[in-house]
């Protein structure tokens, strides 16, 4: 998971970059950057860290540019897209910088192409550099001094000929302006805006509509599957279709959770689709158990929230806020001698006792992934007295990998995979597991938008949109990602792929 | 606002104080601090930041030692504890380490007596620098090479005599244990609590309960106001009543918006006390609007989400998040030749539009201060299309200022000083303004625990328990709290101030 | 003026690089930089800073590989190198990186012609990022996947034949190895020498022979003008004449002031040079005033120390240590509302008073730039109760810019640009001012290495031995000079051309 | 060793005391300190590291007042006064903080009274802490509001009476001025200075003249053994002889290597005396080799340097310099996987092959103490393909720990201990050792300056001046230093001792 954004506007863009990588930071904590744009000169800054940890004064000073996009990264393990910060840069042709939120399945091959037919070397393991090569490949062959909208929408056109897999894609091309693109199954999200001043009109492009909210634009719409827009430095705006098959496929796992409840993606508000699978979740609960004992709904916060008030108000039982999240994150330092202190669900939720005590709860989840941290909840609620403990997930069982950008553990790693809900429920230690059926939750997002007509549901159902996914393209991601999750224990082996990419900070 | 703990355990307490102090960490972000104890050595760390920024791998390392004291502090401007990160220290008598949570309002008069009577320098502003060294004053005037619990209880009769105010102090003398005391109105709260090892039992002193809660302490009770605990290294309790005359009267303000809401405070729950504040909201609403026309309660988060679902569940109304809360703050840079664009409300609140379009909402916050950012939330439910705009506020109208160790404004730039709730909601832009009356809020409390009886009220109705505190202190605390104001825009002036602590930091 | 270093070995080349930058340290102190390459990556490390505040353990971790190339920066201002941490990377073709010492004259057009020809974006104003770009120009234009010595040499010949001015240059070929070349008229210096280990030769060019010396490499010889030097990964060595035409021309400065005295350029011991300069000085003073009345001859350290010694020995008078050195370097910290000290040269020098006290003393300098500093000295000596005070330089008059590396004031700002001797003397106060003659000075070179016809005396003569430095050129780089002159004193914009490079360090 | 200062000014102190401690830098380069006093508030910076790290624009800005005293630490291992960096402080009385030069051979057992007597805490295993600590008893006892110079030398006097050892000790009381005293035998030095300015008359007192230098300050004189000087806020001047025996032992190893050379210690010309040393050196080998083969005199830089020119002169034989001192400091990674390389004198020393070829040297050191450094040096010259290398070393042989305050190795690290003069050169590899006969070396100094008849020779002969020192005393500095080194490849326990000062920092 990542976010991204672009601003082609008529004074410095820098702050609005920043305000907007802020607002997008739930996409990605690791890492985030910028790359401005001012003459024909480029300015960068990117490091491991938060928004407000890597950007200071002493920063943003130096980002100077009326146009400029931004990253912030989420490790997207299991895949090519590891490690590195964002943007990339290439200095042929013209000095293209890039940011994308995805990945692509075919990134080893096309790297390998790219230094053959182009002698380009690819310093890094993230499939960000080789979209960058393959696209700055692309631009090159057309060779033009002065590239045209068209000229650039082809280079796109080549690029989704080459590349396979979920993308959002932002570009910016020295002197000429910035490019945007979606996958041609639209798995990933994109939006633009429009904002007017006094100056002129100002563009943005950005992973979710929260960005836009947050500078003053107003959303224009989602970029379609395939389609891309290029806005040059002037801010004239064209886009074109430059896929030669596209069709609506997105991300189902956005509205679960991934997004922002006050997002509109593909139309659809991510918080009323949110609270429909409250809604949806009750009525399954009346189907199966029409005369259920629940005394009340506890959510487990924050994303939860707003399908257990739902879920509440549907049942007709009290809903109670159970939990308190700790704001503040805690750490377990290792000092020598000392063991390693089992890391505690404690540090992270605190439960109000008297809300369990005595009581049939029905905790509310958006999903569950690993089940460790369920069965640690579970035990919380029995240890405040809770009579008995039901679980509810907004999302069906999350049983396969994502190998559109999303981190998700290996197969082997998901409780769901292999297992019923009932081998669930029995693992995380609840007395009754409820998961959302996929046709329900894709409901919950098709009621209000009907154009929606398919998703992308891979983590449910190991079905891959892209239909390029094969078996030994997953192997080869599940084996990555143990020899990732190893090396996380070593972390001269993680630093090592950090420093790998020889594109500068201004620090 | 600080907050405190100390421990004294069997093995090292470093981890433990972190943890207790990260979970106190929304009494205080400005700075922290830990002192831990080995044999008759003193370990200090302090620096300001937020918690996990204070303490790093490198001064965790040095923090040895099975006892210590930590604190987290929010500046108490307007009063003599202003700018240092605490605990401080004295190496005479035996070395003692406090920190404390309150203000003292006789502290100028304390400190020049101490310089007089013992010629004891106080290097900053900080009346904990003051209290500090009225203790270690009075446990050298008993000069024994060994104290006893009973010498320590003594010097805190001593302490209690001198000091005027509000406060919760806890204080490490070398090589013989942890002291902690509570004013005798017990303005400001503690508790204690134990946890059995197979190495022995283990104490915890802190302001809240949630602190023990976090490392498996189990909460023995609240210490009474003027009482006074002493744990010695061997882990031996004594308790002992150090106030001539002591009542109950906790700072109701604690209840409404300081504390935890999974704290128990003085036998109360948080939790439950806000709860209860919105049903007595909600009964006022119906007393005065029985026919009111409200659609939707929305609270402002996430202090009044307790007291707004409780509200909207009496009223029989639908409750609804239609805010949500940005968890990553933005920041606005200052570029040469930019002017600072205001700061929004929206950095910190984006509204879901549909829950407002065409709703008469009802808006709930905790308590309202100086109602800047509440207009901005009113307009922001407007722009959002909300057909008419009430506010409901859980705690009455503040008027005055505190004196006790809560950052408030001074008293003209409190909205509702000298104005009525209809002012108030007036300048705030509202259509309806509710505020909840003092003696529900009361109830709110005492309806949990009937043998509290008096609290600190001084924010809402100006009589301060203490009953030393007149004209001419509040206005001395007004005229200061204006130099911080303009000291604030002046980065040396405050600078400056922080410097003044000799005791040094690990680092 | 710069160092570089350049290393293939059989195991790891981090250590050795950054021991040789620290000695190379004295020729450049204002950033450092370090790329290795091991298999088909690269790892970057560059900064502000010196060798050893650039590079931490933590950036040593992952300089993984057997081979790699150094930089050592000192600002060339007047010229197109300027701002930016050397060495700069292209990922086109192979992935290169590249360091370089000296100067083109012919940058601006370069860029033009690479942009136009190749849409290379050149993103700094550093001539190396052109020197790179061309290069890397040609080898694309050879097109190999696999090129071979010969095709690199090629491209070499190729920049000899678009570039004008002095350079030595170190490149990295991914996967390939390291080429290293010194311009047709070998201005700048570079050796390379050779160490035998167990696991085979390694080799290692370098700007001075010392850096050889501290890792235990053999100088096998300096590289002629115009040759090139290529070392694949391997460990087999290559050297080719790239340049159509060549001739020995070194920089006479070198030997004046620039290398360390331990170092071996072009044949020559610069320590032996610069003993010969003393005796060359004192015989033009038994030639000029053979009835001399100098009591003692005083150096002015550190450079002129070893010619002082000579010249004190010819003339058979007292040579002593009369100014010590402060070895740690002051600051002059700017406070509000202070005005800023005169800086003195006494935060550098104390004089040994009783060393001057009633004496005819000579002092000796290894050269007079701008003669603020002598003046200081002179007068420092007056004041110590010298009788007279003579002054020998070492140099002769320094009256013109350089342009091909070293940083130098503008000609208007040379004490001795349009004046004579005397009237230098007249200026700094001393009662006699000899310069050395520019013929002994070569005289003092060439007797240990008559094949030395030819060098490049710019700053002396104005002579500029490439032959393509006009009144215009010159008249652009005074021009560059003051505005970079006006720009130190605007932080922010020195910041702005910092920031300008794009190939990211590891940090 | 350690360096110190102290100033009362008319205008801030800060830039002055910096000033004045890079000066002394030579004396100390592990840790660096510095208090200032305005009206009745100190401030503190200190850390370790070089004067010109630990003090930067943001401490400076923060260092207010008119008076202030600094502090540079060299470790004083074996000793008690280890790890911390100074000045050090306490509260009681008036607010004193305090820094030394030096050691007391009998501070475990004042630490223990002081505790008994006072129950004052010491937190660290630094000798300042208890000399501080005493100082403020004393004065306590006095117990005045306003303390008189009278009263002050009072307690001066209580100090001489309890405190053994040497120290040169500068302390700052609140408000009231700066003290400064010197230990009865005037072992370690201490000077004062004025200067006049149109505010008027300001003092500054300094381990050596020349941090008066520096800042313009005149010498006024050395402050005699037992003497102590107070200056007053307003600038008023008294001293007093405070101890009731006294008499001139300077530290003989001043002259020979500690001191610079410009300074003057009780009168006498560091520079001259070492000069003298040479002569000393010449005229021994005279007498024992008349008809020596010595063909080039080559001093080991920098110290040895006035010396070695002397011995030269009086020889009649050339002087030479040899080696290259490398200015940058390197430094040896341990990398994962690899082995250290063994640390070499190489980083520090460059040969010039050519002085050494085929030539009977004489290297010249200011003195010998492991001996290791002089092995290489000795073989390095034999490398540069010498026939002959004879070592001269300007002290006698070091055969005893020193007590008072240098950090030496332990007794069997010392290479001349219990070993002739021929021993120690077999053991360095030389032809031929000569030490400095310790008579010679006393003519050295008293030549200057009759008035000294005594010397601190302990080093040399195991002869401790303030006859306190016995033989448990040395095994028990023995066996700590031993720790010491032991824990010094153990960073963990280092850093524990680091952090034990309570005494903060501003940061």
């Amino acid at each position: 998971m990542c976010g991204i954004v672009g601003v082609v506007a008529k004074s410095f863009v820098n702050q609005t970059i920043f305000d907007a990588l802020t607002v997008l930071q739930h996409r990605g904590q690791d890492a985030a950057g910028m790359v401005t744009c001012e003459g024909d000169r480029f300015f960068l800054r990117k490091d491991n860290g938060l928004v407000n940890e890597v950007f200071r004064t002493r920063h943003m000073k130096k980002l100077n540019g009326n146009m400029g996009i931004g990253h912030v990264r989420y490790p997207t393990a299991g895949s090519n897209s590891s490690a590195e910060a964002q943007p990339f840069y290439v200095n042929s042709p013209y000095g293209i910088a890039l940011a994308h939120n995805g990945n692509l399945t075919n990134a080893d091959k096309l790297a390998d192409e790219i230094f053959r037919s182009d002698l380009r070397h690819i310093n890094t393991t993230s499939d960000s550099e080789v979209l960058l090569n393959i696209f700055a490949h692309e631009l090159q062959q057309i060779g033009k001094l002065q590239p045209t909208a068209d000229d650039i929408f082809n280079a796109v056109e080549k690029v989704h000929a080459r590349c396979q897999g979920g993308y959002a894609v932002v570009a910016m091309i020295t002197g000429y302006g910035i490019v945007a693109f979606r996958d041609p199954c639209g798995i990933r999200p994109l939006v633009y805006g429009q904002r007017v001043t006094d100056k002129g009109e100002e563009y943005m492009v950005a992973s979710e509509s929260v960005a836009l909210d947050t500078s003053g634009y107003t959303l224009v719409r989602d970029l379609a599957p395939g389609e891309a827009i290029f806005i040059d430095t002037q801010g004239q705006v064209s886009t074109r279709q430059c896929a030669q098959v596209s069709r609506v496929a997105p991300c189902l796992f956005e509205f679960v959770y991934l997004a922002r409840p006050d997002s509109i993606i593909d139309g659809v508000s991510v918080h009323h689709s949110r609270m429909e699978m409250g809604v949806k979740l009750a009525e399954k609960v009346m189907r199966e158990r029409p005369d259920h004992d629940i005394d009340v709904v506890i959510p487990i916060p924050d994303t939860s929230r707003t399908a257990a008030l739902e879920m509440a108000n549907t049942l007709g039982v009290k809903f109670r806020e159970g939990f308190i999240k700790n704001r503040y994150i805690g750490r377990t330092f290792i000092m020598p001698g000392q063991t390693l202190r089992k890391k505690s669900v404690r540090q992270k939720l605190n439960p109000i006792m008297a809300e369990f005590r005595d009581k049939v709860v029905m905790l509310v989840d958006d999903s569950i992934v690993r089940g460790t941290t369920s069965k640690q909840i579970v035990q919380m609620a029995r240890d405040a007295g809770a009579r008995k403990v039901y679980f509810a997930s907004a999302a069906p069982e999350v049983r396969f990998p994502n190998v559109y950008g999303i981190d998700m553990p290996s197969a082997s790693e998901l409780i769901a995979h292999g297992r019923t809900a009932d081998e669930v429920g029995e693992y995380i230690g609840c007395d009754w597991m409820l998961y959302q059926d996929l046709d329900d939750l894709k409901k919950s997002v098709t009621c209000f938008n009907p154009e929606i007509t398919e998703f992308d549901t891979c983590v449910f159902d190991g079905r891959y949109v892209t239909g390029t996914v094969d078996e030994d393209y997953l192997a080869r991601v599940d084996a990555k990602r143990n020899d990732g999750a190893m090396s996380a224990s070593d972390p001269s082996v993680e630093d090592s792929n950090e420093s790998a990419d020889l594109h500068s900070k201004i620090d």
